[in-house]
């Protein structure tokens, strides 16, 4: 019997990788949508659907999945029946569970900075003289580093792995669902340039180039939620 | 053959739970210790063991491992002959999985935001009063109240896993030694109470009494390193 699943999914979030995860699998799944309060705020309904409140959260037959990386190989484990996103072999599947761990537990952080930092320029007026220096401190020595640092190696990686476009191995994985956020994001905000990072360019073109990926995106679009 | 198994530990860093593990399972290994620079900078030599110049790298025969919720996952995964800290059953191994993500992909965060915003309040003496304003609101609107959500979440757990201070199942597992870090840092920072954290303080009680901890903190401490 195929699993009852509800993608809980919060506008501009990392629930969007995770609405691309069940389009590649060609899962059938609800999708529930919430929009963030004042300030960009977590909205108190998400708080009963999992007590931390975050975005996203995956219910699947009635057990709620929490955290993008457990999320995207869990997923994987149990309804990738038709090996499509699977590793090929043990050594893939090592590079993709490392991916699945440094995704959120080391790249976010710095993007997550930064983000504080942009808010923190937007003081009142008669201070952002200051309110720039102490941003720009926390950048410089901080965000702006550890991204860069971070990119360095995810370019690297892609590099390493050929010419296919892809993190690991000889089809898309689970290394490439969750990448994508954090590269989007990268690109967005004018992290990446065509001299440093030309295979992180093209991973993106090759991704958003998928068939599942528009799928989600016109989901995701007909629901009204945007990307972050 | 038992693995060769090397740890590139960093002053001050996550690297104490990874030692903890280590002696956990009773494995040899080697110590390579590393001192901070100013301003707290990982050291130009981590970067020769691993490009992104991180602390904890586990090197097991000649392969570096990174990502603590990952070297986790596989030291148990490849080392824990006897059984020691592997899961059960499979709705612990979910567990344990879930904990190895969540500590590192969402529990740090708050806390680093939490760091940068004691630094910012540290500037320049005549900019102090506006500095401490800047610091406050980030602290008050992101820092402080993920900190506390991430503390209430993990109490929770801990209750409902019942009366052996431990966090999933019957024994220690991979879960605990997730958890460590955080949670005694937060107990340091002052983030815990006696009527709020109860198990979390108990939690930290019981795993300090244990002697595999006692033996790696000996063995920092002969090496010269500090816990954060």
């Amino acid at each position: 019997m195929s699993p009852k699943i509800v993608l809980h999914y919060l506008d501009q979030s990392r629930a969007d990788r995770i609405i691309w995860l069940l389009e590649e699998l060609g899962l059938d799944y609800e999708l529930k949508t919430y929009k963030r309060g004042r300030d960009m705020v977590s909205p108190p309904e998400l708080k009963r659907v999992h007590p931390l409140g975050k975005s996203p959260v995956l219910e699947v037959d009635g057990k709620k999945l929490i955290e993008s990386g457990y999320i995207v190989d869990y997923v994987i484990r149990h309804f990738d029946n038709n090996k499509v996103l699977a590793a090929d072999n043990e050594e893939d599947a090592e590079k993709i569970s490392l991916a699945l761990h440094h995704a959120e537990g080391s790249i976010m952080t710095p993007f997550i900075v930064a983000l504080i930092t942009t808010k923190i320029r937007e003081g009142p007026f008669l201070a952002r003289p200051l309110l720039n220096i102490v941003a720009g401190r926390v950048e410089s020595s901080y965000a702006v580093p550890n991204i860069n640092l971070q990119l360095d190696y995810l370019e690297q990686l892609l590099k390493d792995n050929g010419s296919n476009g892809l993190f690991v191995g000889e089809h898309l994985t689970g290394a490439d669902i969750i990448y994508m956020f954090p590269l989007r994001i990268a690109k967005e905000r004018n992290f990446l340039s065509i001299q440093r990072h030309p295979n992180i360019l093209k991973y993106l073109e090759t991704i958003q180039a998928r068939d599942a990926y528009k799928r989600a995106e016109t989901r995701e679009r007909e629901a009204g939620m945007s990307k972050i």
